[in-house]
């Protein structure tokens, strides 16, 4: 898979990309990516990228030109299966968006900035608008390397152990169940009997029921998908 | 205020606090922000801070004793307000919790990994659990760098221009209209002629015009939250 990701801060993603999974994903060859420096692609003075919004108000907008100049070169030299646009009023990011990204070629991430890119870029070359979420970040960068990790960790070969995905939250609509390890025993806390118990079935039985009782208390409306599959 | 990130992986936080509005805003001793090594606080042989779960299946349990030692040691240097536990069976963040946690004054964010931390440590030591979405990442330290992100800009002086927050989506349970800067005509394509005509208040009425049809076709469930306000 490969990911190109367009940003004016290409410096501040990339320690994410430095360590831990992605780092082997990216080491292994499973996944390349690519920063690309959206002030590259500027023909305006001092790399400007930004200009005021047209109507007046706080905050800047990022320009249609530098955008254009750089989706056009980077379609010159690959085909891209979705070109995604991060900001708060896209689509809200789901797991079974990250499954669906998982399985495309060529991907374009698009970070907004300040107030966001001028929307003719969202009409004419933007395919998906993704939301990580109902909050405002600074910048759609944070958003980005959050998209990637969330897509390439599911990428076959990323995750040691391969069962290790499928029995996250989310991946059958409910909460994972709580989990502990050693010590058995600290400050007088002790694990759940059942769990030392070494019988597997009562363990799944016991994992299962908590998943559905910790989703029902935290997450009623994703309980009743649940219910409703 | 202060926030103290305990992780497994520091160096893949740091350059998103090092650049655009975080270094600013650290720069401005608005906030400090220190990235805590989880490892240096195990008494385990090999820095080891995680284990197998105990009663089997995929995935490591970050140990309880490395993280109880690692909140001593800052409990007996400061008085926290919250221990905020990132992990996708938490509350999930929205734009309300930002804002809530931006008033506080130390805030503690503990990064999970893997299959999460030991549930003893949820139990006693963490007041807040939040999720930053519907989606499973590699490890909690992105969602902790969303949340510092979303927390921090909302600072006093973080944002050079005080009500750009203010006009942000969410801010009033309405996405925010579309916005477009220079130049007028790009490739065919043009400005709305209401945001080049400078009738303020027209302008104004448009915008919200626009934040509504945008939110009512989008994201209905938050149109039904405004229309009951």
């Amino acid at each position: 898979m490969r990911i190109d990701i367009i940003t004016i801060h290409p410096e501040l993603l990339k320690s994410p990309f430095e360590h831990s999974i992605l780092k082997r994903a990216i080491e292994k060859k499973v996944v390349e990516v690519n920063l690309i420096d959206l002030r590259d692609y500027t023909t305006y003075k001092h790399n400007q990228v930004d200009d005021y919004a047209f109507g007046g108000g706080a905050g800047m907008v990022l320009m249609i030109e530098p955008i254009a100049n750089c989706l056009k070169a980077l379609k010159e030299k690959n085909t891209y299966d979705e070109i995604i646009y991060t900001s708060p009023d896209g689509e809200l990011l789901q797991q079974s968006t990250c499954n669906y990204f998982s399985t495309l070629k060529n991907i374009i991430v698009l970070c907004g900035h300040y107030k966001g890119v001028d929307e003719r870029v969202r009409e004419h070359f933007v395919t998906k608008e993704i939301s990580i979420g109902d909050y405002v970040l600074s910048g759609g960068e944070l958003a980005a390397a959050v998209l990637c990790d969330g897509i390439i960790r599911l990428l076959p070969g990323v995750l040691n152990d391969e069962t290790s995905a499928l029995t996250d939250s989310f991946q059958d609509d409910l909460l994972a169940p709580p989990v502990y390890t050693r010590p058995a025993e600290y400050n007088g806390w002790k694990v759940p009997d059942i769990l030392t118990s070494g019988h597997t079935a009562n363990i799944e039985k016991w994992r299962h029921e908590k998943s559905l009782e910790r989703t029902k208390e935290r997450r009623p409306e994703l309980y009743n998908k649940y219910g409703k599959k």
